[in-house]
């Protein structure tokens, strides 16, 4: 049987600032990555959000980012290997802080925007990451990009992974990403995206956007959370897969 | 016997910044209260402190403190206990992921400046801090002003907690500092400074700047840690606290 | 003839998070303060609120708040005079960088949230303030709740002031604010609340929560900026206002 | 006869914290660059600093940087022009609030850090950097690398710039400074630095680490001031300028 885990970024509100739909969100994700003060975030929202997600039964990880709350943590910032790993471990420390005081557990840990797109590339990053994972916690699972350097080097440090995929993006023959800034990045028809989904979990193939089949592994698919588009389309993605025979469940049950 | 414990706030360097002599005060003290990012210290400072501390077999503890790098966390904010139990959560679960990173464990808590002062006579927050530290670890030792409003909390929560003591401050008659603000607050000569804390560990009294004997109990005594005269001092209390035969060592080991 | 200022808080954004609904807003009201990175307000966001507000025809104000993004600058902090000056100093010259980039002028400073309140009461406060706007730009209007400490210093300072009432909370007998802790504090009915501005407004008296008549000076309405009730009240309080014969026209064009 | 600025970057201390000799360094250099708090600085020391460079009548300059306080503004970051004009802008104002309140007037800027040195390179940010300096006040000096990026963008916005020239490091073929990577890239002796420094303002020419001529224009020369070897250094140089003729005068008397 195939089985995979859809999980969301929440936790992303700060202040009296409010993003994302997170307790509606929650009904349909297996796995929650919680912002944890750097790019977004803060203490009253992060215990907010854990609370959020064990009263909906969906397993949380920590969602560390850059110190760029101005830019979402989304902007490169030139960071040591040292310096990514302190800010790691900080972040998953602090986060397990909540975790600790509800009496619940971290299953995983999935860096943020520029600081997982740059592990994604990079490999002394990726292995500071990987490293700072696994002195906090050996028994975390590590959320990357498939094929990513950053999957790479949580194997290497022996913690286990869950290679992530994309449900709305288009991929290139070498299994990466079309980047953003080039035309038919996205996947815009909720079908497509989808049908695309489908196929990665349960054929572990995924069709180019030069046409080509591409080996690819899918054990972790990636579900916006803000807006009620992101909504339908959530709840649209679980029908989906478990109408197609795909268990849906958190990536600790079966990684 | 009579044992007491010496504890020194340290890792209060922040990014270029530095601040205090950590290296050297570390070899007289028993406790380590590590800032944790709010009002000092950054991921950085905090891995290195942890090491050093680990190093010098002192015990750690985290010293959170409110979220006011400019103000160094000396200026009272009109916090909710809530708020005061997510940001002391949160702080000490960020040390909590360094400690656990290199194998050590986490002996105390010490709120900072204004944290610790605006605890020591709101019971609320008081209450707050002490539940904080209770859940997210109910072994953890809770250090407070002797007297206050926080111990008794820490005491009714559930907490060890260590009462502490100042070696150059002088008392009041109920057993509370003399304000800084008022003439006689502070103690200047280093005989009659640890002559006070002596008495204070091994008779449980002081003389109030009045000439009142007020009782009071000495856990742990606060040493500072910058400049050389700190270092002197660090060195001399222990020495004539010792040579009293009052046995120096970590709260953890007696309470 | 009987004129009145409407002012609301702009530019609340920050970074990746929305709040307020600005340009609309902007079509009702005649003085703007917009944020200045403190409490909320990011450089690209204080640049869109400048072009906004100049593109509308209406006055820009400083909006000075405490360095607390997190308590969005509502908590009240410890600060000494010279730290409001200092900070009142910083901000007003921020935000003017982005006037003179675009060519505009500053009509106004009014400070934020706790740091609004506690100028209010404490003289001090008050007057580290209106020296800092007085140093900056002696042609500046200093807003400040009606009857208030900052009001008197403004005066005392040699600027012009401009007090200021609001539409949607109830008054004492001593013409201060009803505090938001004691039931009846706030109008929530749009007819009573335009009714007591324009009676403020015309007659320069307020009926106080226990039924006694209060003088009280209006030159300035605060109005909210958040939400489609806020755009309706606006809009209404503007039509009822025009409608009773009361020129509303922004501060620096009759004070 | 020649002529030449020595600059300094200036309060860079930070709340509790403190960094370089700025009243003793002040007695050297003829421009100070100030920290705008998004690197290093706050409210506080901006307001002290330029109280300083007044009373030694030393012309300011504004320091923008980063906003990476942990990071000191070293750090590179991808941001967009958009974001280096909004930032600049920011921190010029602010400084400017500082400068106005006192009476004194702002000489140039120069961008810190990892701002100078991407503005170095990059043209689309050396010319949104370079607009925001103009659209703020045209009259001002931009200082930036000899033969950089940045200067070509100040003189095409219509600014007068200063190319400045480093004592302490060694230059390549084409005019750019030796990466700091590699072997050789500092000089470390007082009297070579010097004697390079004498050279490229007086003919206009430096030797490059490879042995060529290369021509350089030297309008101002960073001198660094944390340190007691710092300090003797800028009396050394100044001391020696002086003597071979070289009139030592702040930018702005002859740009």
């Amino acid at each position: 049987m195939y089985r995979v885990d859809l999980n969301c970024d929440l936790g992303e509100s700060f202040g009296a600032y409010t993003m994302g739909v997170d307790a509606e969100i929650l009904k349909f994700v297996t796995s929650a990555n919680i912002a944890c003060g750097f790019h977004a975030g803060d203490p009253g929202v992060m215990h907010k959000t854990v609370t959020l997600a064990l009263k909906n039964n969906v397993a949380i990880g920590a969602h560390p980012g850059l110190p760029d709350l101005i830019g979402f943590g989304r902007r490169d910032m030139a960071i040591s290997p040292q310096e990514a790993y302190d800010m790691v471990v900080y972040q998953i420390g602090a986060l397990s802080g909540f975790i600790k005081a509800q009496g619940g557990t971290m299953q995983h840990v999935k860096p943020h925007g520029a600081l997982y797109n740059m592990a994604a590339k990079k490999r002394d990053l990726a292995e500071a990451i990987a490293e700072a994972v696994y002195k906090v916690n050996p028994e975390l699972i590590l959320f990357g990009l498939s094929g990513s350097e950053l999957v790479r080097a949580g194997e290497k440090t022996g913690l286990r992974t869950a290679p992530e995929v994309f449900a709305d993006r288009t991929y290139q023959p070498d299994g990466s990403l079309t980047p953003r800034s080039q035309p038919g990045a996205l996947i815009t028809g909720h079908e497509q995206a989808i049908a695309q989904v489908v196929r990665m979990v349960s054929e572990g193939k995924v069709t180019s956007q030069q046409g080509a089949e591409v080996a690819i592994q899918a054990d972790t698919v990636c579900i916006h959370g803000d807006g009620s588009a992101a909504l339908a389309f959530a709840c649209r993605i679980r029908e989906t897969l478990e109408g197609s025979g795909i268990c849906v469940q958190s990536a600790g049950k079966y990684i």
